[in-house]
């Protein structure tokens, strides 16, 4: 396998895009990302989309094809992806393998998600669809399951609700930083405590958001990379691992397996460990999630990510900055878009280009992203290629 | 790239499948592939996944996910492709891939679909966000596009609407033979003309099926094939091609400029012309689109798709079988399956397995599948690798 690099990222603004239908982010983030790499369009041999409700919210499918299309490079291969949340993550992973295959030397991955219609009831039922569907009926959907891991984590290891505070107020910093976030202004852990109960213990801002936006790359082998970017970003490990995919079944309420196994096999690739990390982008769909998920990447012990989250450790200044984009929670979460949004977070923050969020000595950095209950992890590691 | 082959393969009935779940149809074709294979469901390292209504019609996302926990190997890599009419075809492809760069050594590639559910109307509605949804919205949907196409080949090549009776005429007859097709009735030319219009000059049976039904095939590396299966099927191509994404831009009405490119790559790859293929299985989506491809995939020249037709070149018995398994026709369309249905079909007439409907001296395969306007197409090439 050839080594990658990525040479091109672009990201369009996040949040509610009531003027912007999927063809018009695809444009936007693809040219965005060809400009960005200096290559021509022509180049490009393959195009790797992924996208959850488009067929549903906006009444397209094909979206692969729609992209080569919007593109002007309709003769291309272009396919979509879907797995639930992690599905802007698979469509990168596939398009770096096809690279390190020699499938391809130029291949784009576009994430895009257009969930804010006229319509949120059906936009939250279609969501839903991401978890299994006989226990969506009897109404234990995202955040109903992920009260429950909350409950099992503070009885457990004595997390708090106001470590679980901490981790939306951290992130709703991070994001007044971004000016791509979905919302900039700032809540403090008592704003959080106070919010709206949703499932006992996560509260609304203990919720992520429903965002539209888009974001993409442009991949090529890093030994071509140097003549395209001059700051190209290099990429260590793609790893993904399954889990049962209800929550009935699960192993674990305090630990997501697919997680471990996926970075387990990610720092084997990268041959580097958890305190090699500079900086991460996670999976916060839910406060909790992101103290199990900072648990389960080996960043802290098992039980201790609440009291981390308390000392410091994951706030941008912290030894390991965590979601300095915002995450899920202010950023915002365009499901299909979110796993390429991280990657593009990575290569900002690593070619010392993220302006006042921007990670000291960022060298390495790791993203995560969860599908479903959940049943699929994806964890990528990066370093500057220069 | 390291050869590959097919060491197992399932499918299930096709038809209006009330009783049967998408979760059911998964069990019944990835078991049935396991133990055709003769492989441990252990063995498995990745999901192949391939479906287009699920999540709109059975409100189930992440099918990757669910085919994995469903198949009891849930921590393996597993994700869901769409591709409109080509999605089963370009899992398929995808799971070839990974096999042949040593990704992995065994994977499982699903189609399944299940979109005979309460609403026939809402059906045809999810169905045709496979086309773009600016030409949707002014009412040009897939049968009045592939009627555009009928009459621009009537109007350039003298193809008369018996012609196209004769491929349907001809699919229904395949299909009779086939115990796993949809409609296993014959039909008459005269039948077939005196059908009620849908989109002149298509009428009813110049269009194909709504289908349930679900394919599956197990791939590992040639050299370890025959370890397993006694007669392992060979890979010999594997392309996909795109065209514009819209109708109004096609570059022609009367050929498919992604077949066209697909077919050439894969007879490069295969180091073969259409005079080695002993028979097809092409996207007869509409009568029309057979002859096109005949004439697209080389077997005749342009134009003479329907005198070919005509003279029997197609038919079970003739030098070229096309559809022996039905078709979309008859067999029917179980659109996110149809690709791997296909290739299902390739494997048990290659190992000489097909009953009545057996293609004698049957040496090498092409599966052929469309996408859209089409926008995407697919070609596989096989043959006998014992």
């Amino acid at each position: 396998m050839r080594k990658v690099a990525i040479i091109g990222a672009a990201q369009s603004k996040w949040g509610v895009l009531t003027e912007r239908t999927l063809h018009d982010l695809i444009a936007e983030v693809g040219n965005g990302a060809i400009r960005n790499a200096g290559i021509s369009r022509g180049a490009i041999q393959a195009i790797y989309l992924g996208n959850v409700a488009g067929g549903e919210l906006s009444q397209q499918f094909t979206l692969g094809s729609v992209a080569a299309h919007t593109l002007g490079i309709p003769n291309i291969p272009a396919q979509r992806y879907e797995a639930a949340c992690s599905t802007g993550a698979v469509s990168f992973r596939e398009a770096y393998l096809a690279v390190a295959n020699s499938v391809y030397d130029f291949a784009l991955a576009i994430g895009v998600e257009k969930l804010n219609v006229n319509d949120m009831d059906r936009t939250v039922e279609v969501l839903s669809r991401g978890f299994d569907s006989g226990e969506g009926r009897v109404g234990l959907l995202a955040p109903s399951q992920y009260a429950l891991y909350a409950t099992a984590h503070m009885h457990k290891y004595g997390t708090t609700r106001e470590q679980l505070a901490m981790v939306a107020e951290k992130n709703y910093y991070h994001g007044s930083l971004n000016p791509d976030a979905h919302i900039r202004k700032r809540y403090s852990v008592e704003d959080v405590l106070h919010a709206p109960m949703i499932s006992d213990p996560l509260g609304r801002h203990d919720c992520s958001l429903v965002t539209d936006g888009a974001a993409a790359v442009i991949l090529c082998p890093l030994e071509m990379a140097q003549a395209y970017h001059a700051r190209p970003i290099e990429v260590l490990a793609s790893a993904v691992a399954g889990e049962t995919s209800t929550s009935a079944s699960r192993e674990s309420y305090v630990s997501f397996g697919c997680t471990r196994r996926a970075v387990e096999a990610a720092y084997q690739q990268a041959k580097l460990g958890p305190g090699d990390i500079s900086f991460a982008e996670t999976h916060d769909c839910f406060t909790i999630t992101e103290i199990i998920n900072i648990e389960d990447l080996g960043f802290v012990p098992k039980g201790e990510g609440g009291p981390a989250v308390q000392d410091g450790l994951t706030r941008l200044g912290g030894r390991l900055p965590v979601n300095v984009s915002g995450g899920l929670k202010a950023k915002g979460h365009a499901v299909g878009a979110t796993g390429i949004g991280q990657i593009y977070e990575a290569v900002i923050q690593l070619r010392h280009e993220a302006g006042e969020r921007q990670v000291s000595n960022a060298e390495v950095a790791l993203t995560h992203m969860l599908g479903g209950s959940p049943a699929i992890s994806t964890v990528h590691i990066f370093q500057r290629g220069y």
